[in-house]
């Protein structure tokens, strides 16, 4: 039984599994923002040829159904299949801006140390072959060899041991030992140290990247990008958390983002002509839940006060101890956090965006699924985490999508017609809206009074662009053949929700270490923003602090880079500890000033319009 | 299914497995030096009720089957069995010995160190509980405690992290860290550290011996002996070795000497109240070989020229990777062997005989399946081995029996009427002959005229006490109601094969060295013959060189002496490895002086008299 796909592609198809499963393992991805479980109704593919069994039909539209459309989550072949993927069902990863950033840090590295030192290590024995007047014990023979290179102290297991003595003799006694960091031998190879390869993970709440990196020259050699799985068990950590505690569910959740790994690594590999061996190491990055559900931990303890993580610098394990599908003994280095809600992915970022070796006092903020920001320069570091929910990541707002080809980025409104003009990435035809387009929109409609302080709709205008449906009333974007794109009210308090939060964690941190927002030289922004916010926009909004726009940098998935740095360099997982220990945590949810400066951030832009001037300004000018 | 045996106890039995394999995973030992494949016959059971599948009836005589004696390990009940154990059946431990010895060693090892030092350490660790403005997480919380208290440089296995949350508020915070020698954090209890129990173990190539032993105070706890199952395979290192390196074998022979250890423990601890978990260190002693195959590893290489073993100094492994059913988490520490036929168990002997030590210059010998010798002082250390076979241990000799109650172990014959007369170990009515008593009747016959100096039977002799069987004539040296005991022909050709060796062994090791016997001030004797070897009768055959009978020591099983020493003291394990560096070892198989030592040794006692004044001298008295 297969599946095949309009652009040429098949796959088999196994019966019982969701087109959208299996599509997965075969690392053709879907927008499925919910993780598979029939609710986001993003992941809609169109069923030209064949049978199959259809489960549920979510959100789909009457028209979607009368065309033949179906979840692919929900959908399971009954005998061989021709499918159409809609562009906006696609999942893709910005390769280009992954390869370019690079790059920058590939250059950056190069500026700190001189080699690459990856947690694997690697020296070659020429070892004489044993003769009777010379026979001692392999292992011996390995250890006199080290030694005589001034290497001393060596770990041997049970798994190297038993593999050793056919691999010496293999290799004619000519052998290369690869072992880590943390003194584990790991391998004997014939072949010279010149094949290696590293992954760098970033498991984020909603989505999982991989880069395949070369740990010789350093290059970023693919990537990939799919949905968590565990979404089928919560959106956020919290649910996550709650489900691990009922029986059994640390393993379910463990298995499902081992599996998203697995599942994006096995055709890339293919694709490159790199085998499973030749990945010798991997750095994972991400929250403090995610890090602990990786490694099988129980995140209990994480959610009940006093919120204390089981680790924060975790110990150099093998990759067969979690199963994940590169050499077993690989090191996996997983980068430390700071705390229950500031975890490895911001340590990475911060180590990312180079704060921690400059002397000007920054701030980071990370705009993913949580918000999380931090403070500070060379001599000091203050961090908190503010629950944003997954909003500007498209979650949990109608036709929102990642900043991806097709998502609308920005918008005007006309402010005497009201008729809404738009750009959309790549120029293709609008398939929904990303996070730097619902600010930019928000601004929009806030500007040109379509909606009020409290994002609510005027009711008195005159424009057919606002309809009241089910749901309440909503702004039509575009106008689809297909499917039109809309900002909901809903979705609007969603987004009001997120920026008040983020905000008020920046005010309530820079009270805590008594500055002012004047004295931060440089705003680092991280997350899925990628270089599409409008920082104008997003202070418009409330989101982003007034200050001058020169200030604010864009940094994008600083997990992944953090976590790229950190394969390739020892003085960098060194500097990731430092971070990690030297940065102040700050409890948000036992602050009494957080939950009034959040009270007071949830309007556009703010109750105290003398923390916004240039908005002020703005607002004025209209009259 | 049952079955009862007639001093009361009762087993469950189970369908398909012998009356040997279900007595033995419940404790009762038989003998069966064949390791139960129907060959030595000595397992003999009397079938009394219920109705048994017998495969074969393999060498019970006539009378035997008659009496519905059957071979335990060809007899598969069908249903409930009553069975009755004859006493020559019945595999014994010499208990009090054991103890005994127990003593002496715990008065060494109180004048090395003041205190035990087992392979693993415990440090209390009293943390206070986490609040939210101390929130670290659980590990970093343990380090910092550690860190007081001067202990840098611990290892977290991933098991370990995985158990640890829960065990830390289980225990309110106050909690004992076990952890090894190599640092390696083991096990977190809230239970003092005083509840601690360690294994040593001889794995012998015919038997495998086990101590449970407290090691707080030190006391031998209890003691088990079984056969080594492995010999299923094989009687000797080659044909064990042979069998691993065709397919598979390997994880057979691990299975079955891992199978004998964990069926000999569990009913150890079971009458002794200790928990699987309470065991939390093991120490193994074996040869080479049996090292090797303990932990799987394949021991081909140390067949084939340049005879190289795997691993010499072992690295400490755990518990559960070997699958000893101890504490998952225990170190295991393999004693160091030297070479590929001087293993750990010499090393252990050498050890436990001090002669490492001592100034003055020893000769040891182990005599169990193969000969071991070492030669040497606290300078130096000169080893060889030299393949006996196992025949002192009872082993390919009709009515051999290892030294245990109702072994035959003195044996006298009256020159005049060639009538003999005999001790028995525990006075008992005679079961069977073991290696002191096989050397005293040889030296009898021998003096007696009954054999020549070849070992064959003169043919004109006026007694019924050699009678003519289908395997050649025999000796007749008890006549009972059930079973004669006999020495054959080719038994007396075993042994003077067996003590050629042995005497070879020490000649060319000694010219080694440039040194003559005179010089030796100190004989260990090591092995199976415990304090029953009579040393006269030794030098009479030509087994032992020719020296003043106060030089000579009995040391009984000092590999198993070692390994309790190692179990209790870091002091010993690393003597045992400067041991292990230091002893020469000499492979007697590429020695050109070797065959003609052996050669000229196959006589009683010698071809040479010279060597042998005391002998001559006896024998001149002779006329």
């Amino acid at each position: 039984m297969k599946i095949r796909i309009t652009d040429g592609r098949s796959v088999p198809a196994v019966a019982g599994e969701s087109i959208y499963e299996t599509l997965k393992k075969n690392g053709v991805y879907l927008v499925a923002s919910c993780g598979g479980k029939g609710v986001c109704g993003k992941c809609r593919v169109k069923i030209l040829e064949g049978r199959s069994r259809v489960e549920a039909a979510g959100k789909l539209r009457k028209k979607d159904r009368e065309e033949n459309m179906v979840l692919a989550c929900q959908a399971f072949p009954e005998e061989n299949v021709l499918i159409e993927i809609p562009e906006d069902s696609k999942l893709v990863i910005g390769d280009k801006i992954a390869v370019a950033k690079s790059k920058d840090l590939l250059e950056f590295l190069h500026s700190v140390e001189a080699v690459f030192t990856p947690p694997v290590k690697c020296t070659a024995l020429n070892l004489e072959p044993p003769t009777i007047h010379d026979n001692i014990g392999d292992l011996e023979r390995v250890r006199k060899a080290l030694d005589a290179q001034g290497i001393h102290g060596m770990n041997f297991s049970h798994d190297f041991v038993i593999s050793m003595p056919k691999a010496l003799r293999d290799a004619g006694w000519k052998v290369n030992l690869a072992y880590t960091d943390n003194m584990e031998a790991f391998a004997l190879s014939p072949a010279e140290c010149k094949n290696e390869y590293g992954i760098a993970v970033d498991i984020g709440t909603t989505t999982v990247v991989l880069y395949l990196i070369n740990c010789i020259d350093g290059s970023l050699v693919d990537a990939g990008m799919t949905y968590n799985s565990q979404m089928r068990h919560g959106d956020d950590v919290i649910t996550r958390i709650v489900h691990a505690t009922e029986g059994g569910g640390i393993l379910d959740l463990q298995r499902a983002v081992v599996d998203d790994i697995n599942d994006m690594l096995a055709p890339l590999l293919e694709k490159n002509s790199v085998s499973r061996d030749q990945v010798v190491a991997a750095v994972i990055a991400g929250n403090t839940t995610m890090a602990q559900l990786f490694w099988g931990l129980d995140p209990a303890s994480i959610r009940e006060e006093p919120y204390v993580p089981t680790i924060n610098v975790f110990p150099v394990w093998r990759a067969g101890t979690a199963k994940i599908r590169i050499n077993p003994q690989a090191p996996v280095y997983t980068m430390p956090s700071v705390g229950s809600y500031v975890g490895g992915d911001i340590v990475a970022g911060v180590l990312a965006s180079k704060m921690h070796r400059n002397s000007e006092i920054a701030l980071f903020m990370d705009i993913g699924t949580n918000g999380e920001i931090a403070v500070g320069n060379n001599e000091w570091l203050i961090t908190a985490a503010c629950s944003m929910g997954p909003c500007f990541e498209g979650s949990g707002i109608r036709h929102g999508m990642r900043a991806t080809e097709g998502a609308i980025e920005s918008v005007r409104i006309d402010p005497m017609t009201l008729e809404p003009s738009f750009g959309v990435i790549g120029d293709s035809k609008p398939l929904g809206i990303c996070g730097s387009g619902m600010i930019d929109a928000i601004s929009e409609l806030f500007f040109s009074g379509i909606i009020d302080q409290k994002g609510k709709f005027a009711s008195d205008l005159k424009t057919d662009r606002i309809r009241i449906e089910d749901e309440g009333p909503e702004f039509v974007l575009y106008r689809g053949e297909i499917k039109d794109i809309v900002l909901s009210e809903a979705d609007i308090e969603n987004v009001i929700r997120a920026k008040a939060a983020l905000y008020a964690g920046v005010s309530v941190l820079l009270k805590e270490v008594g500055l002012s927002l004047d004295i931060v030289e440089r705003v680092y922004i991280a997350g899925g923003f990628g270089n599409y916010l409008n920082i104008e926009k997003a202070i418009m909004i409330g989101m982003l602090p007034d200050l001058p726009k020169e200030k604010f940098s864009f940094i994008g998935n600083s997990s992944i880079a953090g976590a790229y740095l950190s394969l390739l360099s020892q003085k960098m997982r060194e500097e990731a500890e430092e971070i990690a220990r030297k940065m102040t945590y700050m409890e948000l949810s036992v602050s009494r000033g957080f939950m009034d400066e959040y009270m007071s951030a949830l309007f556009l832009p703010h109750t105290n319009l003398d923390l916004f001037p240039t908005v002020r300004q703005a607002y004025n000018k209209l009259g």
